[in-house]
Protein backbone atom coordinates (compact mmCIF):
# COMPACT_ATOMS: atom_id res chain seq x y z
CA UNK A 1 0.00 0.00 0.00
CA UNK A 2 1.00 3.66 -0.30
CA UNK A 3 -0.71 6.01 1.72
CA UNK A 4 -2.97 8.55 0.98
CA UNK A 5 -0.57 11.38 1.72
CA UNK A 6 2.42 9.91 -0.42
CA UNK A 7 -0.60 9.39 -3.16
CA UNK A 8 -1.89 12.71 -3.08
CA UNK A 9 1.90 14.41 -3.01
CA UNK A 10 2.55 11.88 -5.87
CA UNK A 11 -0.48 13.07 -8.09
CA UNK A 12 0.03 16.76 -7.40
CA UNK A 13 0.65 17.07 -10.82
CA UNK A 14 -0.98 14.12 -12.53
CA UNK A 15 -2.15 15.93 -15.70
CA UNK A 16 1.84 16.39 -16.99
CA UNK A 17 2.38 12.49 -15.84
CA UNK A 18 0.69 10.89 -19.28
CA UNK A 19 2.43 12.05 -22.49
CA UNK A 20 -0.09 12.15 -24.60
CA UNK A 21 -0.55 10.15 -27.91
CA UNK A 22 -0.01 13.07 -30.46
CA UNK A 23 3.59 13.59 -29.04
CA UNK A 24 4.43 10.41 -29.13
CA UNK A 25 6.10 8.58 -32.00
CA UNK A 26 4.69 5.89 -33.46
CA UNK A 27 4.62 3.05 -36.49
CA UNK A 28 1.86 1.22 -38.07
CA UNK A 29 1.58 -2.17 -37.64
CA UNK A 30 2.11 -3.03 -41.35
CA UNK A 31 5.07 -0.62 -41.90
CA UNK A 32 8.12 -1.99 -43.53
CA UNK A 33 10.72 -2.95 -40.67
CA UNK A 34 12.98 -0.35 -43.44
CA UNK A 35 10.68 2.57 -42.56
CA UNK A 36 10.52 1.80 -38.76
CA UNK A 37 13.93 2.21 -38.65
CA UNK A 38 14.33 5.05 -40.55
CA UNK A 39 11.68 6.38 -38.00
CA UNK A 40 13.28 5.04 -34.74
CA UNK A 41 17.04 6.53 -36.24
CA UNK A 42 15.66 9.97 -37.24
CA UNK A 43 13.58 10.13 -34.29
CA UNK A 44 15.92 8.91 -31.53
CA UNK A 45 14.08 6.68 -29.52
CA UNK A 46 15.05 2.93 -28.64
CA UNK A 47 11.54 1.95 -28.23
CA UNK A 48 7.85 3.21 -29.93
CA UNK A 49 4.61 2.13 -29.49
CA UNK A 50 2.78 0.57 -32.89
CA UNK A 51 -0.47 0.91 -33.36
CA UNK A 52 -3.31 -0.79 -36.03
CA UNK A 53 -4.85 2.02 -38.75
CA UNK A 54 -8.19 2.36 -36.30
CA UNK A 55 -5.42 3.77 -33.28
CA UNK A 56 -5.24 0.61 -31.16
CA UNK A 57 -2.32 -0.03 -29.66
CA UNK A 58 -0.40 -3.82 -31.04
CA UNK A 59 2.69 -3.83 -29.54
CA UNK A 60 6.29 -2.18 -28.91
CA UNK A 61 8.86 -2.00 -31.42
CA UNK A 62 12.74 -1.72 -30.54
CA UNK A 63 15.42 -0.11 -32.47
CA UNK A 64 17.00 -3.54 -31.18
CA UNK A 65 14.05 -5.45 -32.78
CA UNK A 66 15.03 -4.00 -36.26
CA UNK A 67 18.82 -4.49 -35.97
CA UNK A 68 18.60 -8.24 -35.08
CA UNK A 69 16.84 -8.94 -38.49
CA UNK A 70 20.04 -7.24 -39.80
CA UNK A 71 22.34 -9.75 -38.51
CA UNK A 72 22.98 -12.56 -40.85
CA UNK A 73 26.17 -15.95 -40.09
CA UNK A 74 28.26 -13.71 -42.57
CA UNK A 75 27.75 -9.78 -41.29
CA UNK A 76 25.63 -7.01 -42.08
CA UNK A 77 22.63 -7.74 -44.38
CA UNK A 78 19.97 -4.75 -44.81
CA UNK A 79 17.78 -6.50 -47.50
CA UNK A 80 15.67 -7.98 -44.48
CA UNK A 81 14.52 -4.50 -43.90
CA UNK A 82 11.93 -4.19 -46.76
CA UNK A 83 11.06 -8.10 -46.83
CA UNK A 84 9.76 -7.88 -43.15
CA UNK A 85 6.92 -6.47 -41.29
CA UNK A 86 6.31 -4.29 -38.26
CA UNK A 87 4.05 -6.93 -37.27
CA UNK A 88 6.64 -9.94 -37.85
CA UNK A 89 9.15 -8.46 -35.25
CA UNK A 90 7.69 -6.42 -32.60
CA UNK A 91 6.87 -7.20 -29.07
CA UNK A 92 3.36 -8.26 -28.11
CA UNK A 93 4.03 -9.41 -24.56
CA UNK A 94 3.60 -5.73 -23.37
CA UNK A 95 2.44 -3.86 -19.70
CA UNK A 96 0.02 -1.86 -20.37
CA UNK A 97 -2.14 1.13 -17.95
CA UNK A 98 -5.72 1.95 -18.27
CA UNK A 99 -6.55 5.27 -17.86
CA UNK A 100 -7.40 6.09 -14.39
CA UNK A 101 -4.85 2.88 -12.79
CA UNK A 102 -3.83 3.17 -9.69
CA UNK A 103 -0.23 4.86 -8.74
CA UNK A 104 0.99 1.48 -7.24
CA UNK A 105 0.22 -0.62 -10.49
CA UNK A 106 1.68 2.07 -12.40
CA UNK A 107 5.40 1.99 -9.73
CA UNK A 108 5.63 -1.51 -9.54
CA UNK A 109 4.79 -2.14 -13.81
CA UNK A 110 7.60 0.31 -14.28
CA UNK A 111 10.45 -1.21 -12.50
CA UNK A 112 10.56 -3.83 -15.54
CA UNK A 113 9.62 -1.08 -18.30
CA UNK A 114 10.95 2.36 -18.73
CA UNK A 115 7.22 3.33 -19.97
CA UNK A 116 4.00 2.11 -19.94
CA UNK A 117 1.21 2.41 -22.89
CA UNK A 118 -1.85 4.19 -21.54
CA UNK A 119 -5.09 2.59 -23.20
CA UNK A 120 -8.58 3.30 -23.26
CA UNK A 121 -11.28 0.76 -22.97
CA UNK A 122 -11.45 0.13 -26.47
CA UNK A 123 -7.37 -0.07 -26.33
CA UNK A 124 -6.90 2.96 -27.84
CA UNK A 125 -3.61 4.60 -27.99
CA UNK A 126 -3.87 7.23 -25.51
CA UNK A 127 -0.28 8.26 -24.65
CA UNK A 128 2.34 6.73 -22.26
CA UNK A 129 3.88 7.21 -18.89
CA UNK A 130 7.82 7.05 -18.48
CA UNK A 131 9.60 6.20 -15.72
CA UNK A 132 11.38 10.25 -16.32
CA UNK A 133 7.87 11.35 -15.52
CA UNK A 134 7.62 9.23 -11.76
CA UNK A 135 11.15 10.16 -11.27
CA UNK A 136 10.07 13.95 -11.14
CA UNK A 137 6.97 13.37 -8.82
CA UNK A 138 9.10 11.36 -6.93
CA UNK A 139 11.89 13.85 -6.17
CA UNK A 140 8.86 16.61 -5.56
CA UNK A 141 7.10 14.31 -3.24
CA UNK A 142 10.21 13.66 -1.02
CA UNK A 143 11.26 17.54 -1.35
CA UNK A 144 7.26 18.36 0.10
CA UNK A 145 7.54 15.66 2.29
CA UNK A 146 10.78 17.21 4.02
CA UNK A 147 9.72 21.02 3.85
CA UNK A 148 6.57 20.11 5.40
CA UNK A 149 8.65 19.15 8.39
CA UNK A 150 7.56 16.06 9.38
CA UNK A 151 9.96 15.22 12.52
CA UNK A 152 12.17 12.49 11.47
CA UNK A 153 11.62 10.27 14.35
CA UNK A 154 7.55 10.45 14.15
CA UNK A 155 8.36 9.47 10.11
CA UNK A 156 10.38 6.09 10.75
CA UNK A 157 9.69 5.42 14.20
CA UNK A 158 6.37 6.87 15.23
CA UNK A 159 5.14 6.44 18.72
CA UNK A 160 4.34 3.05 19.82
CA UNK A 161 6.25 1.70 16.55
CA UNK A 162 9.46 2.58 17.98
CA UNK A 163 12.16 -0.55 18.04
CA UNK B 1 16.18 18.36 0.47
CA UNK B 2 15.47 14.89 1.32
CA UNK B 3 14.29 14.01 5.10
CA UNK B 4 17.22 11.50 6.70
CA UNK B 5 14.02 9.00 7.46
CA UNK B 6 13.18 8.68 3.84
CA UNK B 7 16.59 8.85 2.63
CA UNK B 8 17.51 6.16 5.16
CA UNK B 9 14.87 3.84 3.67
CA UNK B 10 15.80 4.47 0.11
CA UNK B 11 19.48 3.64 0.73
CA UNK B 12 18.29 0.34 2.98
CA UNK B 13 19.61 -2.10 0.06
CA UNK B 14 21.87 0.50 -0.64
CA UNK B 15 24.46 -2.46 -2.16
CA UNK B 16 22.39 -3.41 -4.91
CA UNK B 17 22.15 -0.14 -6.18
CA UNK B 18 25.15 -0.13 -8.32
CA UNK B 19 24.86 -2.44 -10.82
CA UNK B 20 28.90 -2.96 -10.28
CA UNK B 21 31.31 -2.81 -14.05
CA UNK B 22 31.50 -6.12 -13.85
CA UNK B 23 27.92 -7.20 -14.98
CA UNK B 24 27.83 -4.11 -17.54
CA UNK B 25 28.66 -4.27 -20.87
CA UNK B 26 30.74 -1.92 -22.30
CA UNK B 27 32.91 -1.07 -26.03
CA UNK B 28 36.02 0.32 -26.28
CA UNK B 29 36.64 3.50 -27.85
CA UNK B 30 38.71 2.48 -30.50
CA UNK B 31 36.80 -0.51 -31.50
CA UNK B 32 35.07 -0.25 -35.10
CA UNK B 33 31.19 1.15 -35.00
CA UNK B 34 30.71 -2.41 -36.36
CA UNK B 35 31.77 -4.10 -33.69
CA UNK B 36 30.22 -2.15 -31.33
CA UNK B 37 27.15 -2.77 -33.75
CA UNK B 38 27.28 -6.16 -32.99
CA UNK B 39 27.55 -5.65 -29.15
CA UNK B 40 24.81 -3.48 -29.04
CA UNK B 41 22.20 -5.81 -30.76
CA UNK B 42 22.98 -9.08 -29.53
CA UNK B 43 23.17 -7.63 -25.61
CA UNK B 44 19.50 -6.27 -26.32
CA UNK B 45 20.70 -2.55 -24.62
CA UNK B 46 20.43 0.76 -26.53
CA UNK B 47 22.99 2.28 -24.99
CA UNK B 48 26.23 1.33 -23.07
CA UNK B 49 29.26 3.09 -21.36
CA UNK B 50 32.55 3.49 -23.72
CA UNK B 51 36.09 2.93 -22.06
CA UNK B 52 39.76 3.65 -23.02
CA UNK B 53 42.17 0.53 -22.72
CA UNK B 54 43.23 1.68 -18.85
CA UNK B 55 39.16 1.23 -17.68
CA UNK B 56 38.96 4.83 -17.84
CA UNK B 57 35.09 6.19 -18.61
CA UNK B 58 35.06 8.15 -21.51
CA UNK B 59 31.72 8.62 -23.32
CA UNK B 60 28.19 6.50 -23.66
CA UNK B 61 27.59 4.59 -27.23
CA UNK B 62 23.70 4.12 -28.09
CA UNK B 63 22.28 2.32 -31.05
CA UNK B 64 21.21 5.67 -32.20
CA UNK B 65 24.36 6.67 -32.08
CA UNK B 66 25.76 3.63 -34.34
CA UNK B 67 22.89 3.16 -36.82
CA UNK B 68 22.59 7.25 -37.58
CA UNK B 69 26.19 6.73 -39.20
CA UNK B 70 24.47 4.16 -41.77
CA UNK B 71 21.45 7.05 -43.01
CA UNK B 72 23.15 8.41 -46.37
CA UNK B 73 20.48 10.41 -49.06
CA UNK B 74 20.05 7.36 -51.34
CA UNK B 75 19.26 4.85 -48.07
CA UNK B 76 20.54 3.02 -45.64
CA UNK B 77 25.20 2.02 -45.79
CA UNK B 78 26.71 -0.24 -43.58
CA UNK B 79 30.45 0.48 -45.16
CA UNK B 80 30.88 3.39 -42.57
CA UNK B 81 30.42 0.77 -39.78
CA UNK B 82 34.16 -0.45 -40.62
CA UNK B 83 35.30 3.19 -41.22
CA UNK B 84 34.82 4.99 -38.25
CA UNK B 85 34.93 4.14 -34.62
CA UNK B 86 33.27 4.30 -31.62
CA UNK B 87 35.24 7.47 -30.55
CA UNK B 88 34.07 9.07 -33.80
CA UNK B 89 29.93 8.92 -32.49
CA UNK B 90 30.16 8.56 -28.69
CA UNK B 91 28.40 11.18 -26.48
CA UNK B 92 30.76 12.55 -24.19
CA UNK B 93 28.78 15.01 -22.93
CA UNK B 94 27.36 12.97 -20.25
CA UNK B 95 26.38 13.35 -16.76
CA UNK B 96 28.45 10.70 -14.00
CA UNK B 97 28.11 10.05 -10.41
CA UNK B 98 31.35 9.40 -7.93
CA UNK B 99 31.36 6.77 -5.52
CA UNK B 100 29.40 8.05 -2.19
CA UNK B 101 27.67 10.56 -3.91
CA UNK B 102 24.66 12.01 -2.57
CA UNK B 103 21.17 10.34 -3.19
CA UNK B 104 19.37 13.90 -3.73
CA UNK B 105 22.28 14.35 -6.63
CA UNK B 106 21.16 10.75 -8.01
CA UNK B 107 17.83 11.55 -8.12
CA UNK B 108 17.84 15.03 -9.51
CA UNK B 109 20.18 13.62 -12.64
CA UNK B 110 18.23 10.58 -13.22
CA UNK B 111 15.15 12.41 -14.49
CA UNK B 112 17.29 13.24 -17.35
CA UNK B 113 19.56 9.68 -18.01
CA UNK B 114 18.25 6.38 -18.28
CA UNK B 115 21.12 5.88 -16.17
CA UNK B 116 24.49 6.96 -14.76
CA UNK B 117 27.89 5.67 -14.77
CA UNK B 118 29.95 5.61 -11.46
CA UNK B 119 33.22 6.21 -11.36
CA UNK B 120 35.88 6.81 -8.98
CA UNK B 121 38.20 9.80 -7.89
CA UNK B 122 40.89 8.59 -11.27
CA UNK B 123 37.47 8.37 -13.27
CA UNK B 124 37.75 3.91 -13.40
CA UNK B 125 34.56 2.85 -14.43
CA UNK B 126 33.03 0.98 -11.58
CA UNK B 127 29.36 0.63 -12.79
CA UNK B 128 26.07 2.10 -13.25
CA UNK B 129 23.13 3.26 -11.40
CA UNK B 130 19.60 2.90 -13.26
CA UNK B 131 16.12 4.45 -12.99
CA UNK B 132 15.11 0.49 -12.69
CA UNK B 133 17.29 -0.03 -9.20
CA UNK B 134 16.24 3.51 -7.82
CA UNK B 135 12.58 2.47 -8.17
CA UNK B 136 12.51 -0.48 -6.80
CA UNK B 137 13.87 1.90 -3.69
CA UNK B 138 11.25 4.34 -4.14
CA UNK B 139 8.63 1.68 -3.72
CA UNK B 140 10.15 0.10 -1.14
CA UNK B 141 10.21 3.54 0.91
CA UNK B 142 6.65 4.18 -0.07
CA UNK B 143 5.52 0.92 1.18
CA UNK B 144 7.77 1.30 4.62
CA UNK B 145 6.23 4.53 5.40
CA UNK B 146 2.95 3.13 4.57
CA UNK B 147 3.65 -0.15 6.81
CA UNK B 148 4.99 1.83 9.74
CA UNK B 149 1.30 3.79 9.79
CA UNK B 150 2.31 7.08 9.74
CA UNK B 151 -0.72 9.55 10.54
CA UNK B 152 -2.03 10.55 7.00
CA UNK B 153 -2.41 13.78 9.02
CA UNK B 154 0.48 14.36 10.77
CA UNK B 155 2.49 13.22 7.57
CA UNK B 156 1.18 15.90 5.65
CA UNK B 157 -0.20 18.50 7.87
CA UNK B 158 1.97 18.07 11.27
CA UNK B 159 1.24 20.19 14.05
CA UNK B 160 1.55 24.11 14.13
CA UNK B 161 1.96 23.62 10.20
CA UNK B 162 -1.55 22.63 9.31
CA UNK B 163 -3.33 24.82 6.77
Amino acid sequence: MISRAVEELMLENKSSMIIPAENVANVMSGNPLEHAFLVLSKAGYSKIPVLDKGDHFVGLLSLNDVVNKMLEIDGIDTTNLSEFSVADVMDTDVAIVREGCELEDLLHLLVDAPFLPVLDEHNIFKGIVTRREILKAVNRTFHELDKKRVPTEKLVFPAGLAK
